[in-house]
């Protein structure tokens, strides 16, 4: 199944910006960042449950979490525009 | 149907903000905003069409605008963490 995961977090901090490192860090493990904060992660429905509560221990009181389960068939469900699919926060893309 | 739209765009600049504010009073039309660039809109498939169709319009060359598919049935595919379920830029929330 493929999760969507959209993190919010005031990125104006250093601790903000810590947590989103921390986050994108962890979510790569199981998919790709496609957006700055929006991660998209291909795992079974057990390793997502381990994945949320990794995530949900890793976040700020004020950040905002959300997921969205695409499920298996998900290919159809994607649309992409833009000048990039993917997104890497260290400069360079994987293509 | 229920579509999750993403937008990554440089908010450093005043360009970039103003790009997202204009995106964002669109898909509020259909919806609501639920981080800073994360929107989720309710609409038939023929209404999406355009409203995809606009803010590709409005996107800038730099920008990646994702939409994700959540079908008709999605009250269950959707979880949030964190302080508060709705996002409003202005400061307040719809609750």
């Amino acid at each position: 199944m493929l999760t969507v995961i959209t993190y919010d977090v005031n990125t104006e901090t250093a601790e903000g910006r810590r947590r989103l490192r921390k986050v994108a860090r962890h979510c790569v493990n199981y998919g790709q960042r496609v957006q700055n904060s929006v991660f998209e992660c291909v795992a079974d429905a057990a390793t997502m449950v381990k994945i949320k509560a990794d995530l949900i221990a890793m976040m700020g009181e004020d950040d905002s979490l959300r997921f969205y389960d695409l499920g298996n068939n998900y290919a159809g469900k994607i649309e992409h525009y833009g000048s990039h699919e993917t997104y890497e926060a260290e400069g360079f893309l994987s293509l």
